[in-house]
């Protein structure tokens, strides 16, 4: 990882790769924010194909101010079926589902990613840090609850050095994943590079709680996924 | 990094192998808490001799439960003395000291720090984070005040799953280093065991901000630092 120069980037947006991710940094772009994007390896099983899925939107946008980082501390502290490849992947969403917490959690994910936003936020001199968390239309992660947000936010601004405040951007945060993908359309965002399924690398399971939810709001917005499936639909 | 046994862990220590953390270890288990201990390498310069010490005071002690995390994309984001090597460690105590920010400060390294906790936390059960911060007598980072340590543990127990509440214990936050040096003799911690010099790994340097500090400490409490240094006081 080589160091980078810090000129003129005003905000950072998470990219995991996925969907939402996708459509957030489409959302920021259009808000004419000037972007860094962040990635994160934390051992989850399908790495390899969303660190794929951020260099192709990132060269679909021409954005070059880019940080991939890999917290794999996550995958040895265990506890969930992203990281811990013997727990098979789980899913809250189906009918035999008996845990408020879907085994795909990953234990405070969301704030050790926005910890790391915002140290390279603060050594940028970005004032904002974008996440495409969705609250009510997902897997129930108790991290991607606006308030939580609120929270960390304000955490964050008390722990900086900066006088400039960091302000946490959460544009999907009370959208459907329809209105998502909708948005996505709107935004010309690159939906056809983006990936969300949990197990698959190369063809999308059609079966994991991220698929089911991606092909939900494909559905409900009545378009059609541009990314293949083993299971059609 | 092997996967650890969760077993009756209540408590996780963050032990930087520094005075603080090692008498924060020393209350933490005159309260009676069964610990696990943190350590974090970040890249920084003396990163070797404080995982020594780490090791060292968590033998004292005989804890088995340690986990050692590396975040060396703090040193990658950059923006800090003690991990960009072409940066000279400065000082906020020296009267030449131009910054209301010592360049030895890590952007938000508190945060990153505390959320890792947080997830070992959420997995091992353990509803108590000890950090040895101190908050006036310190070198005057931001993510060591009470206040942003209150609003971090609001955040941590949005983003987490578990019912039980997160507390963030700061026994020391309120303290000098003199008292903090008494607490550690009437505690009987191990202090000769315990590195906090950001410069040397063999023999401190008596000279910047931390040597300074302990030995402020050390001397107001009318006692000897049992470790050696390089320059006499």
């Amino acid at each position: 990882m080589s160091k980078l120069s810090n000129a003129h980037v005003d905000s950072v947006v998470l990219l995991s790769g996925g969907m939402d991710s996708c459509v957030t940094l489409a959302h920021a772009l259009a808000e004419g924010r000037n972007v860094g994007v962040l990635h994160v390896n934390y051992g989850q099983r399908t790495q390899q194909r969303e660190l794929q899925a951020f260099n192709d939107i990132a060269d679909h946008y021409g954005i070059s101010k880019r940080l991939v980082v890999d917290i794999s501390h996550l995958a040895a502290i265990g506890g969930s079926s992203l990281t811990d490849f013997s727990i098979e992947v789980g899913s809250s969403l189906k009918p035999e589902a008996s845990s408020l917490k879907p085994n795909t959690y990953v234990p405070f994910r969301n704030g050790n990613i926005l910890s790391i936003a915002a140290s390279w936020a603060e050594v940028l001199g970005a004032r904002f840090l974008y996440i495409g968390a969705v609250e009510e239309d997902s897997s129930g992660y108790p991290d991607c609850r606006e308030e939580f947000f609120l929270a960390f936010e304000k955490g964050i601004n008390l722990g900086i050095a900066t006088g400039e405040k960091i302000s946490i951007q959460t544009p999907l945060i009370h959208l459907t994943k329809g209105e998502i993908v909708l948005k996505g359309y709107e935004l010309q965002a690159p939906l056809h590079l983006s990936w969300s399924c949990y197990k698959e690398q190369e063809i999308a399971c059609g079966e994991c709680d991220s698929c089911i939810l991606r092909l939900k709001g494909f559905s409900v917005a009545e378009k059609v996924d541009p990314i293949r499936y083993r299971i059609g639909t």
